[in-house]
């Protein structure tokens, strides 16, 4: 069904509204009770109570806020380089931004989803996805750095990602951007309905170490999947999926996709799917895609390239997927803790329908259709319906639920938060957001056991919220109590990147687990130097590897000559402190790179090609003692012919070891180091 | 004076009480007050009083906190490569980060300096400085971007830099590392003290446009220069460094440049140094360096190679140069409000000594000399000392001053803020920070008037002053109400990088010149692309220019064909949205590149080098609207050889070019485009 002018009014209608809602609305303030100054004050010397992890959007990155206080706590880089700290330029890092591609340093983070044990936090890892080169990551919450990333092939633009069923089976990706997938790819855009296809992919989580393997992708038409989420408890067993532009439009999706009065819920019985991948229906399929996996051991990421995935064709599938009309472009698709009710949000629907999972169950058994959409079965929507609730306001996109049996849905358009009874759809409350609401997050939401107390919303537009920075703003979040019948406003803090959804865990579920160094007993690292006395330099060829310990107040070597043009030089750092907080940073005057930021036990490298002869500084990056400024040293570059000797050392004056070179290196002088607290070693 | 033995103990002291600072204090809660809730608290819908420029250290940005809210409201990439808005990877934005090297994608952003005129906050540009590649860096407080990046040649690790002359004649810098500069500079590393020279350099700044020029260099002797500022009020004309490493060794400093009880300030005559300029008594020195300025008009950064610097040589420039002697490797060098007093702060002393400026003048007049260092007369310390602030503490770093003639002095080694009277030397007050505060930062407190009311403690350690994140931490600040007789903790905020300083300026000062938009109609940029019916794209050998529009919500053209392998695509992207915080961002998949994020008026180039044939869709990254999930389209890359032709479009279908190569472009079809409310025109 078409309706193309009533569209363009909506449109014309949702556009201006945007636009007005940069005038500061009335009441703003009044909102505000008296005591949230109190409510968002974390005592100096006392801690936040969750930990929200929130996806950065276009910075690739995630963030770590405390709540209440909405202070940004830590940023980790996932999916693009990170200068900071070397993310990307390390030897070490580098194999993380690997894809079949090449080297990729940036990506479009849209969400997280935190690792659930029976439904419920488990607080091991968090998962992000990578939207423009399809990815998928794993982040270790006991270390809060990026352990895996897996590429995702025969997908374009993984958004509906990556959300986990209920025991973090699978982690979930599926194509946003429909694309010619098997065969011949360089086909006319204008054949979009005859080549282009969708996939959802079911990527298996090791229940022990986390890592992730692609255990099968559906091929699905060529729709776009935009948000996704696993039934749970008795709905466990199935994944449920938004599509928009089902009208498979090519261009000007924003007249074109919005054309049907409908779209879908697309439903996935994966329990199913698994019986027809032990019956061997899948079948393998070429593929070139990346594993990077981060060992902590070594400290070392890896890359390799994997060539084939298992496809499940579902016309050879029966009673695998299923399609639920549903209105209108729908955003979020969300599944309330007891797994009984699917809430799917159409952004450009005046309704809130409510789906429930027994009724689908019972119009699967009854084949209760409504037709096909390409082969798969159309569940009939008045036979799925919990019910619709009405007039929540305009442009619904996301809800989750708190502990009481209540939904929270955002409305971008109307801008604002509605409170809702999941059974009885009644509309119990609703507060205005500043500006334009995307996604809102309630503490423990996603879970079978939400934790309540506080929500978040993530709102798209900041406009006046916080003093002016010039055309680029912040974005901006608000918190707000939901313990009682009203939702209190109590709280905005900007946020970093763009985040398109979080989540907010128990402090005490991540916390307890948080390591504090690495042991450097424990570093594998082939490069590391556990004590100062195993300081040198070698030299292969026109490779030379710097062993460099760093402890408060100096590297050693501190004096390396030698060094020539055409060399490409390794710095492998070995921190070796092993007290908390006490990073060393390592840079050199000029290098074409970044910095290193090495962790108490850890070795990291940095790679320098020097570009001129002469002297070149290096030296601590992270103020690390009284004496760090005096942490430093100095390598020479001499011309390619020239006959200057490789040496080394620290205290009093380098040692030539090209006499030994090949047989075993010199030790360094590290006669007045005793000053330093370290690890010294008598010279061998 | 050698005294090895008690610094060694020295060293251990410092090191263990470090270490100890890990254990949380008794009272650190006590200290709060019971207001601070609603001190620091800022109402939603109600801006902070002051915005607070901060330093990143080795993030290699300038960061945008709100006070007294702690909020985090900017992010602002100066030296670093950032890929959330393509800064380094656009090709506008690329040539920021050239220099004599090649790209360096990262620094360490050690300081900031805000701009004076008559020695009071002007608000028009935040000047920022680079370490390790040594470099100064100018951001407009108007746009918050970095508008010019100045390399320094003859430099090595500009670190105490980039503080100002007090109507912003000069910016300067100066050597930490010093290294050999002139003629040959492949020399032995232990022909230090023979031929490793430092520099300061005094770059004039353009009153009107900002633009910096480096008016003339002084060779000094080869210690390391850490801190400076410059003389105000009735001692403008004069700059004043601290030095460390007076003992011109070159390996383990920890120990081997701690070895002298005194080290030395530095103040340089800089008003008989432009008469030596002004008599011709510089030397022009080859030296390889860049300029990069971003233009505003055109929105395109330029590179600029210079190949000469003007260079003072001491030795024939008498009485430009003095040294005071200063116990011991001085960290700090501040001049109160008045002018007259300069305060050091020796890291390894037990005293602050304070020096009086008119004693200094005296003893220049009295030649009142303690013999000469390499050349250069050093005061005797006794002459000009105003008097040494007692037992203030251990490890002081850093001084500000209040409005109320306070001196404020950071104490790393004890972690405490001492309060002082300038006049009278007497301690007033004192706080504990958590923990091993580095420097510290009143509001206005390097100007002639300084605000008061707070002041920022920029903590080196954070421990457990906030959730775990793992190995790696954030850094702390805390902030403190100053308007009483005591100080009064009020807030510990987390802050990202590592901020060696900043400068907290009345937002009154700032917001009001803060820019929202960019004008379509003065956009200058040579691939802008003003409306919609001139999007189109053009073949140039095996360059392919796309002149694309961006306007909620759709990209034109939206379907591109005829791209062939070995082609570089550049996507010019032009922002047509003329409204507040409505930015788009663009993104291809699998591009080897980042995003780039376009503000309302501007235009940015993303380029892109197809690895394999096929459909590659490209979509909008910031979330701009209801229909934001619909602004995509798709690009077909065909083989080399291929007969596919160029052809572009959005709405219905694509148009063949080719016919019309090199001879004009036909127009878009934006048939049904009238929807998005954009500047959309007839086709031609």
């Amino acid at each position: 069904m078409r309706n193309t002018t009533s569209l363009l009014l909506l449109l014309l209608v949702l556009g201006s509204m945007t636009v007005l809602q940069h005038c500061k609305p009335k009441g703003a303030q009044a909102a505000i009770s008296g005591d949230a100054a109190t409510a968002v004050y974390v005592q100096p010397g006392t801690h936040d109570e969750f930990y929200d992890i929130v996806s950065g959007g276009f910075n690739g990155q995630v963030s770590v806020y405390g709540i209440p206080s909405g202070r940004l706590i830590r940023i980790i880089p996932v999916f693009s380089a990170f200068p900071e700290n070397g993310y990307g330029f390390s030897e070490e890092t580098k194999p993380m931004l690997n894809t079949s591609h090449g080297f990729v340093p940036w990506d479009d983070l849209h969400h997280i989803s935190l690792s659930v044990t029976n439904g419920e936090h488990d607080g091991r890892w968090a998962f992000a996805n990578g939207n423009n080169t399809p990815r998928i990551a794993r982040i270790n919450l006991s270390t809060f750095r990026t352990e895996e990333i897996l590429e995702i092939p025969n997908s374009a633009g993984n958004h509906s990602s990556p959300y986990l069923t209920q025991n973090t089976e699978y982690v979930i990706a599926g194509t946003r951007f429909s694309v010619p997938i098997l065969g011949n790819t360089d086909v006319p855009i204008s054949t979009y309905k005859e080549n282009f296809k969708g996939t959802v992919s079911f990527i298996s989580v090791d229940k022990s170490t986390g890592h992730m393997n692609i255990a099968f992708q559906i091929l699905t038409p060529g729709v776009n999947f935009d948000l996704s989420r696993a039934g749970k408890a008795k709905s466990h067993g199935w994944f449920f999926f938004s599509c928009y532009n089902s009208e498979k439009a090519n261009t000007l999706l924003e007249v074109n996709a919005s054309a049907k009065d409908k779209d879908f819920i697309m439903a996935v019985n994966w329990k199913k799917a698994e019986e027809y991948v032990s019956a061997g229906k899948g079948k393998k399929i070429p593929a070139q895609y990346v594993s990077n996996t981060l060992d902590e051991r070594t400290h070392m990421a890896t890359s390799t390239m994997r060539n084939e995935v298992l496809v499940l064709d579902p016309k050879e599938c029966p009673d695998m997927l299923y399609f639920i009309p549903c209105p209108k472009s729908p955003h979020g698709c969300d599944v309330d803790p007891t797994g009984e009710y699917i809430v799917a949000s159409g952004k450009l629907a005046a309704t809130i329908p409510v789906f429930s999972f027994d009724k689908i169950q019972k119009a699967i058994a009854d084949k209760n259709f409504d037709g096909d959409y390409d082969g798969i079965p159309v569940l009939k929507y008045d036979a799925v319906l919990h019910g619709e609730v009405e007039k929540p306001g305009l442009g619904p996109l996301h809800t989750e639920f708190d502990d009481k049996g209540n939904a929270y849905t955002s409305m971008f358009v109307s801008s604002e938060i509605v409170k809702w009874d999941v059974k009885s759809l009644k509309v119990l409350d609703r507060v205005p957001t500043y500006y334009s609401i995307g996604h809102l997050s309630v503490a423990g939401g996603p879970t079978v056991k939400p934790y309540g107390k506080y929500m978040i919303a993530y709102n798209k537009i900041t406009k006046d919220r916080y003093l002016p920075t010039g055309p680029e703003l912040p974005q901006s979040a608000q918190l707000y109590d939901i313990s009682g019948d009203k939702m209190k406003l109590l709280l905005d803090f900007p946020t970093v990147g763009e985040p398109h959804y979080a989540e907010a865990i128990l402090a005490s579920k991540v916390a307890p687990n948080s390591i504090k160094i690495f042991k450097i007993e424990d570093n594998a690292h082939p490069y590391a130097t556990k004590g100062e006395a195993q300081a040198r330099v070698e030299r292969q060829g026109n490779k030379v590897h710097v062993y460099m310990t760093a402890i408060r107040s100096h590297l050693a070597p501190d004096n390396i000559e030698g060094i020539k043009m055409g060399d490409s030089v390794y710095f492998h750092v070995t921190n070796l402190e092993q007290d908390w907080d006490v990073p060393h940073g390592f840079a050199i005057k000029n290098a074409n790179n970044a910095e290193i930021l090495i962790m108490p036990g850890e070795t990291q490298t940095l790679t320098f090609k020097p570009d001129r002869t002469g002297i070149f500084p290096f030296y601590c990056t992270d103020f690390c003692s009284a004496l760090h400024q005096e942490m430093q040293g100095y390598m020479r570059v001499s011309p390619a012919g020239s006959n200057v000797a490789l040496k080394f050392g620290i205290g009093k004056t380098a040692q030539d070891t090209t006499k030994t070179a090949g047989a075993g290196n010199q030790g360094t002088e590290t006669g007045q180091n005793s000053a330093a607290g370290g690890p010294s070693r008598p010279r061998r």
